[in-house]
């Protein structure tokens, strides 16, 4: 997940100092506003070394009142804090209510620390995670704001980084054997965080990715995502507050290369190897008894229907079913929104195609308002609680993000217009969400950075080329079921 | 905790006609109720083979409208559902909203039956566990009101009832030869239902334990429950507020025996070698670097600070420390109301004596009404967790409930009055919670119950008679000690 995030976002000058002010300014009223209300405030910053966690902390507190915050560096545990449980030295830091504590590491160093020295077992670090869910959980149901930060730099900038570092006499004691060590096993660390990010990640306490190639951008996004969060918690609206938020969204989609393509001929040969390939395999899972579950999603118009057409053109109708999802009826209306989809689990040995997904609670229930705040905001758990419980069974589970872009949405549009067979497809409902594209592309974005998981990752399909999508979704499904047979 | 609940009990049957007629009347309406306002209802039924479970399901359904109420039966899974993840064939069966669905036993099976004949690993137990819980808070959160009943019985009457069905030709083939081994193995299913409970008793989906042992007093007891839930629910008083729940509590109070008592001689004798074992102990304690945590809690005038004089007695002041625990202070107030109690955690190879505890939240908080329902009923919860951090440190964690009876209390307040060196013990507020002795009564039963766990189970001592208590506390903490040692 945190591989499929565009780390290289830049902001210019002066675009920076035009934001800058109206943030920190607000930030300083919200922080009033808090202390008044008794709201206590914790903000965690983890990353990768030399990414900027000092700089960016230091910078926050120019912007806030230092009588009502502190910081606290999180280091190895010292011999008073090693002789009680993890989380004692930092549950007698929580700050008063009003307060806001600044954490320079923090708890997660119990597990990611560890993980270096002396690997905890599997089962102590499912506890250790447990034990942090459950600290979070109990502050923010006493009142607290938690906002947690991970900044996020590539394994060149890192290593860039540590030289400049060591070239600066009055610097170079900055850099250990350690910070060496993470940037030579770049993709060991980068696993650990993403399954720290992954098991920590929850609605009262999420994290929030930052981008942190350059300083600049980091910071807005990090005041930006602060002053919002505060704002919907201080239930007053961000003075700007269309420009709040513009740089918090759409991190992995903006990194979609929807250039890709594919030419006819070779998309036949390999259309023809796959569609053949699948036959085989759709009776191997029958054997071995292997449910797999199949879940697309994607804009209007970015051919869901034709590339499942394409993945089942060949496969015994006896041992598929796909499954068209549209508004809810009454009587699943009256049951939870999962239950319409627990109905269709397939049998192991089957195969079931969702054609759009109980994802339908974080994209258009989430921009339409048919689901409340709180409502959506928990459905990220929800899903990847049902989704791990398939998973432990045993099921396949692969999901895939059709992305097209605007001008080509507008191009099927106008197309399906024009065309009489195909007109029916195109309603009024679908121009008006192409008005919403910004928002769906917010909701799309957290959705695959919130419940891409290491057990159903998402898949992006870059789908502007019907033809490469196609195959691209074909050929995925081949593997991830080779993988698990 | 399941041993220590005192299953006798029984109503008359004037009492029981008078109590059902009122019950049913009122459930009637709740159901009418439920229906307009859309809220689904969840009720499960658990417990010992021949308990009852059927009886009662079926004369519950009696007092239901049949149009808004289902039951379901879970036997083994069959086919169709052994090929789906276990949580499959009870996520299609949730009701609708408006209407109830019974479970005569639950998901709860996947674990407990499995147990039995393949027993899960560690993991995967902890793993269902987990996803039980998942379903069960989603259900919640979806604003289904779940309610879990455990029919207890113990093991003589079980086989009692065993014999009858045998001898009754028509109803021999009702007792399997799983049941049997239920009731030679009794203890180890005991210990297996007391982890079941442990582990999805939670604020949303609680666990009541039915006293089953004569049927009109688990049918009241039932009706009793579901009416006080509901109501609560549909934010209406029960008509007969008063005599609802009057069963529902102090079922673990109700089987201690205050009578125990001990005599001077045999007092002095145990104290004195109790004290140098302490005193022994404390120097082990400090080598092997182990925490030990003892927690006081108990009626006014119990005995608490005399008892915990008589530990400390003896012992080397710098390996250990006495914390009381008043009410919070303002600073104390800002913070979560576990902050306090983590700042006292002590080192490890240190004995904390907590004079009165974080309980607080959970006996006068809640009686007091300093904390909303919300707040107290998710404080069993996260005192828990808390609790099994500690102890997965590797604490020694020993809590005392410290109990005398209405009469004794009264006694021991007067002579308070009565002696110029005690009267400053003695408050009017002293005189006002003796009022309320009553809710004071069930939330110390609840607290018991639903925070007795298998690493940090509660002790009640008996504290009539202060040398007898004074004994048990000291021969409880030198037994957990060496256990631990």
């Amino acid at each position: 997940m945190l591989e499929q995030i565009d780390i290289n976002k830049k902001i210019s000058k002066e675009k920076y100092k035009e934001e800058i002010t109206g943030l920190t300014a607000e930030l300083g009223v919200q922080q009033r506003n808090l202390r008044e209300k008794k709201i206590p405030v914790i903000m965690v910053f983890e990353g990768w070394a030399a990414a900027g966690k000092g700089t960016m902390i230091n910078n926050l507190l120019q912007y806030l009142d230092p009588r009502g915050a502190s910081v606290y560096s999180i280091h190895e545990p010292n011999e008073e804090e090693r002789l009680r449980p993890f989380l004692w030295r930092f549950w007698v830091r929580t700050p008063e209510a009003g307060r806001i504590a600044v954490f320079d590491r923090s708890w997660c160093c119990h597990v990611i620390d560890n993980i270096r020295k002396k690997p905890l077992p599997d089962d102590e670090t499912a506890k250790a995670y447990a034990d942090i869910n459950a600290f979070e959980r109990q502050l923010a149901d006493n009142g607290a704001v938690l906002l947690k930060f991970f900044l996020h730099i590539g394994k060149k900038e890192q290593k860039k980084r540590f030289r400049c570092l060591e070239n600066d006499k009055t610097m170079s004691w900055r850099v250990s054997k350690k910070d060496k060590k993470q940037n030579k096993q770049y993709r060991i660390y980068l696993a650990e965080y993403e399954q720290m990010i992954r098991e920590t990640d929850s609605a009262s306490a999420p994290w929030y990715i930052i981008e942190s190639m350059q300083e600049r951008f980091a910071e807005i996004k990090i005041l930006q995502t602060i002053v919002q969060t505060l704002s919907a918690r201080l239930c007053c609206p961000a003075h700007s507050a269309t420009a709040v938020g513009s740089y918090a969204a759409a991190s992995i989609l903006d990194a979609v290369n929807l250039a890709r393509s594919m030419k006819q001929d070779e998309y036949s040969k390999r259309l023809e190897h796959g569609q053949r390939r699948l036959r085989e395999l759709e009776h191997l899972v029958y054997q071995k008894r292997l449910p797999v579950i199949i879940a697309y999603e994607g804009s209007d118009a970015a051919g869901k229907g034709g590339n499942i057409r394409r993945v089942t053109a060949n496969l015994d109708p006896r041992g598929y079913e796909v499954i068209p999802i549209a508004a809810p009826n009454d009587i699943e209306k009256a049951h939870h929104y999962l239950w319409r989809f627990w109905k269709h689990i397939p049998k192991a040995g089957h195969i079931a195609i969702f054609d759009r997904t109980w994802y339908g609670r974080v994209l258009v229930e989430r921009a339409e308002g048919f689901a409340s705040d709180n409502e959506w905001q928990r459905a990220y758990r929800e899903i990847n609680e049902m989704e791990q419980h398939l998973c432990a069974f045993g099921a396949v589970l692969i999901k895939f993000w059709l992305q097209i872009d605007q001008e080509e949405q507008l191009l099927r549009f106008r197309e399906r217009e024009q065309n009489e067979s195909k007109k029916w497809k195109i309603t009024d409902e679908d121009w008006r969400n192409r008005e919403k594209w910004n928002i769906y592309r917010q909701a799309v974005d957290e959705m695959l950075c919130r419940t891409s998981t290491a057990s159903a990752p998402w898949v992006v399909v870059e789908s502007n080329c019907k033809l490469y999508a196609r195959i691209k979704t074909i050929e995925t499904i081949i593997k991830r079921i080779e993988d698990k047979l």
